[in-house]
């Protein structure tokens, strides 16, 4: 298991992690199989979206605030129910197929860690498996 | 392939299956892997998030009704139409990371059956994957 | 690794691709183990739902579209900023336990590809690993 560090510097923020996840991939020496990018917070996500224009994850985050904004009627009162009500929305991990030892993302697409209670310093886990 | 049964008691309802699924693990002996944790129903679900304030899970129930009330204009008239739509956005699997035989959840972290049209009896399928 | 094409006639549809998913997966030769089925794609995703009843998923599709609007107030201006959105609440994969060399699917469930900017020829890969 690889483990790699991110460091969030607003409330609500995505940060593309695809180049430390191929590098992850890479040093398996994993050449065929599925990797797994695992998120161990209940204030964040992981997602895979347009990387082009980084206003695309700007709109999803303004929909997920939308859904779920951040002072609202909420039973939790530590100040963040919003963000863990995010993170079950956009979810823990994402898996995606390793192929020739490459990741098989498409053309538009990257890997964002969601940060939704940040600034935080946070921890994604990769884990890749062989066939 | 362990499978585990999940009895509900409410509509709408969250049930940590946290235990079962770190047990499922143990008796795998898979020392290095993933777990798949699955969903065989279209009106319930499975996420991972904060276990320790039981009104977080609320929270995130709360919302996904907001979006999805019980009774609103459907099309499909068995009159859980909301319970398939929560089915979709929540996702019917988690995957989680095994290392040195352990679940890798953050400390936080719990994972939860999500009931959308209980009560009813339910099952979960766990499968480990070994590296 | 396999492919599967899948060609798509509206704007927003689901697309039932159970039956390709099932014969991958019987080509792999795998018997015990976790196909992973995912979408390269930044504007579908893909989920599990209900097939019995097609309203299941036209009500899906439709509060989707309820959260996030062909057109609303978005900063990406290709005029498929609500398509990225429905793209990261959906998810851009899924993950199915193999047993006895069958897809181990509830009574009720298929996959499906969620097309949300069509129409378009789309790409579904498909990836089984062995216990």
């Amino acid at each position: 298991m690889k483990q790699i560090s991110v460091k969030t510097t607003r409330r609500i923020e995505a940060v593309d992690i695809t180049g430390p996840v191929a590098r992850a991939v890479e040093e398996s020496k994993v050449k065929e199989g599925v990797v797994t990018v695992y998120v161990p917070h209940t204030t964040a996500g992981v997602t895979i979206n347009e990387g082009a224009d980084p206003d695309v994850m700007r709109d999803v985050m303004e929909v997920l605030t939308r859904m779920a904004p951040a002072s609202g009627a909420y039973r939790h009162l530590e100040g963040n129910a919003d963000s863990h009500v995010k993170a079950t929305i956009t979810g823990s991990s994402v898996s995606v197929i390793v192929h020739n030892g490459k990741l098989m993302l498409g053309t538009w697409q990257k890997i964002f860690f969601m940060e939704f209670d940040g600034p935080r310093h946070r921890q994604v886990y990769i884990k890749v498996l062989s066939d």
